[in-house]
């Protein structure tokens, strides 16, 4: 037992999509638990997997979740969705089903319709890196990130408690929060940034096509601004899909405030572009320092 | 006389604005000039430089620059224009204007009308960081950075090679470009992204004012794609002042931009919706592999 009355050294933990996230997951988790196991489709990430001692055994379907005592679904949102549709009858009573997809409301409605034996729990880890795949995955990925968890009808004290364990065990922070809350939280704070950076690079690099040579003055800001342009964008789609109508309220939202912007630019008033300017700076230091 | 043929060893050089940018070139120059004198209208920046020997003196007004062989204006681009109308009579036969302001037609207009005798060259160097202020000034800040520079009526070649000489002293690179040009190329690839990054802050502050606890789960993503709405708005209100006509242009393709994205999103078609961010995803990866 560890300092959470649950251990997890007895368990057994299936990964199922072993990206990124799942593959650094699986990092941090594997000398915690009784065996660690992994399900991809794509036969090179199954060997790599096999081959670094990430997981024991690799599997392309869900047999390997069948015998699990915990399932983590890292897959994109729109299939974690789907899994979790199908796998309700594959899991053993007592298991739990646990994701760490962006978007909780669908996958928290669809851990609802689950068997009632089975406990499940949704979770979504605050971080990443801008290169995804299983080779960029690395144990301390979550160290000291935001870890939220959305409870779900099949959240059981156990669930939550099992739940709780792997958060403290990749060295997260816990946040328990309600789904709907977090989705449209993330949308203002991690899917609006992908949508601005998306918008860079597509402005500047059609802009760029008609005169390479603007490339050449690209400095530290482009690439700062820009970074979240280069998201895997299978992952970025089931995103933006599954969280539609709280990301197109920032999408507007955004939009507005831009053309709020150009109104001022085009008034030419110094003095109430820089009142404008200082608000959006004084938000920016305000956000830092509550950060540190 | 160094390799260029032009001897900066014995020009006195006066810096006048004493930021981040001046006293970051004032450093970097300071041991390679006859001397360097600084102006700024801040008594404590004044103070500061001095006792870092960034400057062998320091004042208030334009006397310091009646002296030199080099002044470099470095102040918020509004200012830089006023001083290049107000300077000619005060400057020496001989003597070379020079300017590091973000935007450039307006200036290289401004240089065209300085007495004959006086030679003017204008600058743009792609650099910088988020703090502003002396305190963070340092000698490497142009180290390996582009540096722009645009001819003026008033480019004669001994004026284009002390420039010139300037950028290298610095570490810089230094690239000749059209005024006009530059100035549509930096709205794409500069002035964009901290008008991307600036809504962002507005629109997430905004949401969190009502909801605090939603900064708790901002990450590296809104860490970067922020970072620039923290830039000076005194700054900055002076380049999109100067360079509105395509600033505005960009503007308004960035949110033709986002409107695409959210009648993919309201579409709802997952194919449509990854090919553009495929597009997306592309660019951005694009301009890494030429950068590198």
């Amino acid at each position: 037992m560890d300092e959470d009355g649950f251990t997890l050294r007895d368990r057994t933990v299936c990964v199922v999509g072993l990206g990124l996230m799942g593959g650094s997951l699986a990092l941090a988790l594997r000398d915690r638990v009784a065996a660690l196991t992994g399900v991809d489709v794509d036969p090179v990430t199954r060997a790599a997997a096999l081959e670094r001692g990430i997981v024991s055994r690799a599997a392309d379907d869900l047999t390997l979740a069948r015998e699990a005592d915990v399932v983590v679904l890292a897959t994109p949102v729109r299939t974690i969705i789907r899994l979790v549709g199908e796998i309700g009858p594959f899991l053993r009573p007592g298991a739990l089903l646990f994701d760490i997809g962006s978007v909780k409301g669908p996958v928290v409605e669809a851990m609802n319709a689950l068997p009632e034996a089975v406990g499940a729990v949704g979770g979504h880890p605050m971080c990443g890196k801008a290169e995804a795949g299983l080779r960029h995955a690395e144990a301390a990925l979550y160290e000291g990130a935001p870890f939220v968890l959305c409870r779900t009808e099949r959240s059981t004290e156990v669930a939550l408690s099992i739940a709780g364990a792997i958060v403290n065990a990749v060295g997260a922070r816990m946040i328990v929060m309600d789904a709907g809350w977090h989705d449209r939280a993330v949308a203002f704070i991690s899917h609006l940034p992908y949508a601005l950076s998306a918008a860079l690079a597509l402005t500047a690099g059609t802009y760029a096509a008609t005169d390479p040579l603007a490339w050449s003055l690209a400095a530290s800001g482009f690439r700062d601004t820009s970074r979240l342009a280069g998201s895997d964008p299978l992952m970025m789609a089931d995103i933006l899909l599954t969280n539609a109508d709280a990301v197109l309220e920032t999408l507007d939202a955004a939009r507005g405030s831009l053309e709020e912007l150009s109104a001022l630019i085009r008034r030419g008033d110094p003095e109430a572009l820089i009142a404008y300017l200082e608000r959006v700076q004084q938000i920016r230091h305000d956000w830092e320092r509550q950060r540190s």
